[in-house]
């Protein structure tokens, strides 16, 4: 079902890049167009037919009905405030960013048609080189509309979501970037301090643990660094419960307390379990 | 190649199972016998011909030429205690323990053909439902011999290692347990205290990240409180350097100082591609 004429991606990176190959696979626009500062982004997003055209200019965004901000959160700011003089008063805006008031406090100034979402889909890579068909399949997208949000445009980013497979919920964003610091925030964090904390000439002697816990870690610096800040009160609460959560830990391991750590582990289990 | 002529398995369980199972793969001993405290494990272990014989008598044991103690550290210590007068003199015995300083202290004063070891294998399952054949297979083991252990036996048991798929690596006891601290308790440790952090409703907004720093998180509670307290000391120190890195991370975050957040995470990123 076509939803829209032409789909404007603003950065075809692994979101941005897979949104449009689903978009494609599901038949929702005639023409998908992709914006990238990187030339070579847009010479090898053309080639593997990933967009129908492409540009380092912003203004090839300027006749789609349907604008797709894929970018880091700081990013998506800042293009986001040039989109105004450029693109269509009637095009559907959305964006893809990782935390949700700093953005839509700023974009639903500038454009009358901005839907907040937040897809949570990916892993710790990025580029066009780790696009994917179906990403989106089966997963949820977090859709955050405030009081300003106009119905139709929620409606149509709805529709477009659950058209690329994923369910979505509508959070505000304030409720949203509380529940992802806990979610996916502090899970970051901690990952990028865990391995922090270990020597590497030790490496050679873990196991399937130390990957795991820290998979994360190899995740892009950028992009975490804004996601951080832009968060910053929220993930620094969630730390803050980790933290306790730590020392209630470290004083039962300190005192011997065998029952008080079977219990404490066990309640971690149980909810690790209930996490499917 | 046999090694041995019958070999018992104290503790049927993913490790002691899966490694009756290569012991017969490759033909090591002419005998596997196993011991275990539950009589449904014996049942079970010897009809899936995981073991030729067993019993939750640990006479069982008598006539072994080597053992393996394959059960949580606070187990090897107590069961490996009442091992003297049962025993033959010149038997092998090997622990598997994910701690080392405690069981190897306790037995070598009780058996004279005691060598420490720990396969770091296996997974946050257990039991003999999650035996696997070829575990060991390009896995490391640690063997940590101390002044009091004997040449042949620790050449045997080296050989016994190798023999099911795993290079070895000699460390002292407090050796093991100090890098172990770090590669492997800690990262339990915060595993455990990342998922109590994180309110049960807000699962539903959870991917991959949750998912994978925490999957240890549902390991056995009676194994991991005994691997935390007979390694305390360590794991403490080790909490410590994780709270350091922790507090770091989040004053940068506080003080929304990018730059330096980005160079912490960069570290960050660069040590987590350098683990393998």
């Amino acid at each position: 079902m076509k939803l829209f004429k032409s789909v404007a991606i603003v950065g075809v990176g692994m979101i941005g890049g897979s949104l449009a190959l689903d978009i494609k696979k599901h038949k929702l626009a005639q023409r998908v167009v992709g914006f990238s500062r990187n030339r070579k982004t847009i010479t090898l997003a053309k080639k593997r037919g990933v967009i129908d055209a492409g540009s380092t200019d912003l203004s090839v965004i300027s006749k789609a009905d349907c604008i797709i901000l894929a970018a880091p959160v700081e990013v998506i700011i800042s293009l986001g405030r040039r989109l105004a003089g450029i693109v269509r008063k009637d095009a559907l805006i959305i964006d893809v960013g990782s935390t949700k008031q700093e953005i839509v406090a700023a974009l639903e100034k500038v454009v009358p048609c901005f839907v907040g979402s937040h897809p949570l889909a990916g892993s710790e890579k990025r580029g066009i080189d780790n696009v994917k068909r179906g990403l989106f399949e089966n997963s949820v997208c977090v859709v955050t509309p405030t009081e300003n949000t106009d119905d139709q445009s929620l409606a149509k980013a709805i529709r477009f979501w659950n058209s690329v497979g994923a369910s979505t919920i509508c959070l505000s964003p304030l409720e949203h970037d509380t529940i992802m610091s806990l979610t996916s925030h502090l899970p970051h964090a901690v990952a990028f301090a865990l391995i922090r904390s270990i020597p590497e000439e030790y490496f050679e002697l873990s196991a399937g643990s130390l990957r795991d816990t820290t998979r994360i870690a190899a995740s892009d610096e950028e992009v975490w660094a804004d996601i951080f800040i832009s968060n910053q009160k929220q993930l620094v609460a969630a730390l803050g419960e980790f933290e306790k959560n730590c020392n209630i830990l470290k004083n039962i391991v300190r005192r011997k307390d065998k029952k008080r750590l079977v219990s404490f582990l066990a309640e971690a289990k149980r909810k690790r379990t209930a996490l499917v």
